[in-house]
């Protein structure tokens, strides 16, 4: 970031009180006039390119270029200062060294300015001065009621209005046209690259935000103001760290509520990316899995590139999302049909039989030597018979069981605009949505077909993956928009305390009664043992499990601490010694020795419930065994969850066709378990608990036991 | 196909006896000189198209047209038929009606020519009588020794002599410029669009051959003739069904023993897939693991899409596979580092740490706020510090760890020629490849880069995809050249007889030493019984297992009619009577009931040695039991394995830890289960049996028995 003159702050203005009726980031946004710091008057240079690149985008506002060498710049009137501007300003662009930021920031707020955009780089991301001084920054706003962006990010753009806060070359090559596809970046390099694609591909930006360091305004908001933007039909982000969870999630649901698709990148899968992702914006390494699901669970599509992420976008913005799984496949080749055939079955499309009228309509119009089937081979004589093009269509539209029809074309390039006239034509009068896959297509075709919301792909697999995540994003949408989620809550979570005994743990659940405890007793010596005539021991049932209870021995098995299965009171008084005397070479503080009935189950899960330092309350439901551990079969989910949710969470694992009864396996009551599962969650976000983890939970029918239960209090 | 005039044979020719010094296909792909019957003057009739583009491409051999009607065909002379050319004539290109292809081909053969290619439908694809006219066409190539091309198929080009005997219209988009990546194609249109692209994209084309119905050329002799091919490096193969896999299998491995990786895409994975297949081009649906499992073996890499290909084939022109997995990753961006490290880790890529010197090296050339790492995050400072582009190289280039370098860029234009200039220097300079990422990148850019040997990808997953499968295929090359293959023996598999009772199969299973069998008896009734003093029956040790015995009762488990354990004589009697029973009651014929010693195991595996009617010998193994249902945990290969191939099957399963032993689980001796195996699948072969299915096959240490063994002899 070049620096401009510094200028210091003349007076801090009060803070404004007054509630603001529009959302905070329409000031930034839409902002009606722009001050520039520092600006340049050469346009390549950083300081001088936002104002050049207004200028040239026909931005309607107000731009004042503030430097005070100069009494011009770049054709506009030059001012020495933010006050001596004298006229209402919206948004001041600063990219000065990082030590006059606060100072410009205090002048603006004293000139009435209710936001800026914050271009200099040295603050969180280079030192711990620099932080002291982001977290400064973050305060003046919070106190004087203004917003900013950044510190240390490439800007914001709104294509409407020609607003280009930003010093990014990618509106260089191409003209920043009007779209309606928005992007909010942590990355201003990632934030360049989806642009300079957008404007070059033709599908244009809508709103583009680079949250930067986020001082202020985060990703969370930026979101927040885009699901309510009328100028965003979709929404892209680029995300490696979420400050604000719970106002993330709040965002994710409230652009599913607007029914805006929304497409994250989230960087740091692996662990070596988390390590450099940790290294790069000063940001803590998320738990992927959590993230993964925070997005899953609040309608978000989560990809892996700027390429798939503008696949899926351009399903959404051409209105071609299908209204199922069902496709008809059309293709002038046979091999083609069978590629596209060959992608959809693992992508969990379908490709149904055509209906007895779909075949009696098609059969004069195709080739004699052609059946009627799905996929539905229209062959090279396409070329020389143009009219199969539209009859076909028509008479696959009518087939009721057709959610969306997917036409492989190869070249062609003689009969192009036919296709681009037919297909115009039955897209506008067929209920569901074209999508057209065209390996070597000519740019004007796809512009065309686009125009007519028919998003065009060069390839099978890309056009079947995201045909696929767009049935996908519209059912997750839809859960989303269910979901009672409490006000955002972004407090910081309570500290974990040391775990505790499974005995003292299992004291705590008692209370909650959804999930059962095996009959049992705390012992501590042998001579508590009192034997039945009928050979029962302290009126429990055999068999008996036998563990040593230490808060100090928390992985009873792996110390050899649990012994089973016990059948008579000789056993029990045998394995109470050897408890106690692996107690005392390990030398723990024992409790004593819990002695409970075994139980009869048919299936074995794990249940974890967890307050994630970043995410809250998290649910985690897995296979339990030595299984689970070559194969993990793992799920997890944020609270709060519904019996429905953890219905689908347990019907997700591969254990789920266990539990819902294979070859001779008992079932399980998969609903009942939902539900004491969904209860439990209740019962434990009420509790002084940072983690509860029952493994194995055993089940049988609709019963659920905690056969071992290891809990953590709130430090 | 548009029809020429009739031209009748005049006489056959005897068929030629000497045996040709040079590949069949070179006289097709390597004619001197050609004639196109019924060729016409229109050259964007199909039947003027092979001229007008042999006359544009710059074809230096000879031309005839033929055409009785026509004394001049776009400039050249034109004949009234083949024999009155009265020159040597290398190839004939027929596109006349299906009719007239026998006569013309001998006409042909009897005016000396050697090579044909047929354009013409209405064979095979068509109906049962065009199925006897291409069995009598491919009985003519045979009878004359002359090779044919098709019929029903889209032709053949060589770039390097302008040769199109084609009517593809993917030459005139582009003119046909030499490359060194040939195409082998059982569908015409795939390999249009495989032309069109490699020429767009200035990939280049090398030989090209389309096969269609394959009356006698077929693609494994395309492949065997482009192993040996000068001008081709790479072979790419659009398959639907292999005819001859055993031809198929020696052309892959020629081609692996040439260097040349073979990338392919098989149609039909999916069932779908597989039905549209066969009613498309009249192919059997082949099994679609075996055909992974002989891409697999002979080194071949199965994709998806002709994209994919065109990724994994740049990085092999380019000469650009790593050394190994180990690579350095260099990012003028963070945030994109962090996405190339995702990618990486689910492929098998590593991003190992620097080396202490290598970071020595680098600190001085980065800017001072950059540790330098793996990834290692030039930042955008490189707009203006470019030396440290070449010195970064340079510094990774010499780190003993690193197998290759991905650099990835993200638009910056205005320092594109001195990344082109800095790269292709250190390419030069540096022992490992260089791959790039650039999004965003000049199409100029990537041409200079490519020509310096440098694949340039404009997104992240598509490189990393490429880069991995470009290490899998050395891999897998380097493993096929060590295959010892018999000499290819494609003639038809024996049928297969009815499977025999369990007891049957194992006393043939008793001739093969390598695998043991329990002790047991077949005992015809409860008469037999003789217990010992010390309580043993017929001297087997308890516990027993009691099978009933019956080649009508192949799944006994689930007709009741296994009991286990036993544990003495009066248990033995009981179970006898209950199998006596239950063979009643099924009302099949009993050969009695098998007694056997019941084998203390540790590890469960099913064994499967199968002549597959398409493909020969192979062996499945899988996991065993209800968890195998659940999830399939298999690997099938074709024979021969050697005891090596055999452990990489073992290890490759999911259970593959479970024998290498896991947590307390005891593991087995896997190389000598899988000398085992190899000796078995040896014996197997030699046997005149269709199927062996040992399942389960007990695994303890280095032994391994079969206790239940379904055999079915050839029929």
């Amino acid at each position: 970031m070049s620096s401009a003159a510094s200028i210091k702050p003349e007076q801090p203005a009060t803070p404004a009180s007054a509630a603001p009726s529009v959302h905070r980031l329409a000031s930034v946004l839409n902002a009606q006039s722009v001050a520039i710091v520092g600006a340049s008057a050469d346009g390549s240079k950083i300081s001088g390119r936002p104002l050049a690149y207004m200028l040239a985008s026909g931005y309607q506002g107000k731009l004042f270029p503030v430097n005070p060498s100069r009494t011009e710049v770049q054709g506009l009137p030059c001012y020495p200062s933010l006050s001596a501007i004298g006229q209402p300003v919206d948004l001041v662009i600063i990219g000065t060294a990082s030590a006059h930021v606060e100072g410009i920031v205090l002048e603006g707020v004293a000139a009435g300015v209710k936001a800026f955009v914050v271009f200099s780089s040295g603050f969180a991301e280079l030192s711990e001065e620099g932080r002291r001084m982001q977290e400064r920054l973050g305060a003046l706003a919070r106190e004087h009621g203004v917003t900013i962006v950044g510190p240390n990010c490439l800007g914001v753009a709104n294509s409407h209005t020609g607003l280009i806060a930003s010093f990014t070359t990618a509106v260089e090559s191409s003209k920043l046209h009007a779209g309606r596809f928005s992007f909010v970046s942590q990355s201003g390099a990632l934030g360049a690259y989806w642009l300079d694609i957008v404007l070059r591909s033709g599908i244009g930006a809508g709103q583009w935000i680079t949250t930067g360091n986020e001082c202020d305004v985060d990703a969370a908001e930026a979101i927040d103001f885009l699901a309510s933007d009328p100028g965003t039909e979709v929404i892209g982000l680029y995300i490696e760290d979420i400050r604000r969870p719970d106002a993330f999630r709040h965002a994710l649901q409230r652009a599913a509520r607007a029914g805006k698709p929304v497409i994250a990148i989230k960087s740091g899968r692996s662990q070596a990316g988390a390590a450099a992702a940790a290294s790069h914006t000063g940001a803590l390494a998320g738990d992927d899995a959590l993230y993964d699901a925070c997005l899953q669970q609040y309608g978000a599509l989560r990809v892996d590139s700027l390429t798939e992420m503008m696949d899926a976008a351009r399903i959404f913005l051409r209105g071609a999302t299908p209204l199922g799984p069902k496709l008809a496949v059309m293709s002038v080749s046979g091999g083609a049909g069978v590629l596209i055939a060959d992608a959809c079955e693992s992508l969990g499309l379908a490709l149904p039989a055509l209906s007895a009228s779909t075949v009696d309509a098609l059969t004069p119009v195709l080739p004699a030597f052609v059946h009627p089937a799905n996929p539905l081979d229209i062959t090279g004589n396409v070329l020389q018979d143009t009219a199969m093009i539209g009859a076909s269509f028509r008479a696959l539209g009518a087939d009721p069981g057709i959610d969306g029809i997917v036409l492989f074309i190869g070249m062609m390039h003689s009969i192009a605009d036919v296709f681009v006239r037919e297909l115009s034509e039955a897209r506008r009068e067929i209920a569901c949505p074209i999508i057209v896959v065209w390996i070597g297509a000519l740019e004007s075709s796809i512009r065309a077909l686009e125009d007519k919301g028919i998003p065009v792909f060069l390839d099978i697999p890309q056009a079947m993956r995201a045909i696929a995540q767009s049935l996908q994003v519209r059912d997750r949408q839809r859960a989303a928009m269910a979901v009672k989620l409490p006000p955002p809550n972004d407090a910081p979570q309570r500290a974990a305390g040391r775990p505790i005994s499974e005995w003292d743990g299992k004291q705590r659940l008692r209370h909650c009664p959804v999930i059962a405890l095996p009959c049992g007793q705390l012992i501590a010596s042998d001579e508590e043992i009192r034997v039945s005539p009928d050979g029962t021991i302290n009126g429990l049932s055999y068999p008996l499990v036998a563990k040593l209870q230490s808060s100090d021995l928390l992985h009873k098995s792996d110390a050899g601490a649990v012994i089973l299965p016990i059948r008579d009171a000789d056993a029990l008084r045998a394995a109470i010694s050897r408890l106690q005397a692996i107690g005392q070479q390990l030398n723990i503080d024992s409790q004593g020795v819990l002695v409970e009935e075994m139980i009869p189950f048919d299936h074995e899960l794990l249940l974890g419930l967890r307050m994630d330092e970043r995410f809250g309350a998290t649910l985690t439901l897995a296979r339990g065994g030595v299984e689970a551990e070559l194969w993990p079969d793992v799920v997890s989910r944020l609270l709060p969850l519904s019996a429905h949710d953890v219905e689908v969470m347990l019907r997700g694992l591969r254990i789920g066709r266990l539990l819902e009864g294979f070859r001779s396996r008992p079932a399980a009551d998969v609903p009942a378990l939902a539900a004491r599962v969904a209860q439990l969650c209740a019962w434990f976000v009420q509790q002084p608990l940072t983690e509860l983890e029952i493994n194995p939970l055993a089940v049988r029918g609709d019963q659920a036991w905690a056969l071992d239960a290891l809990v953590t209090p709130h430090g």
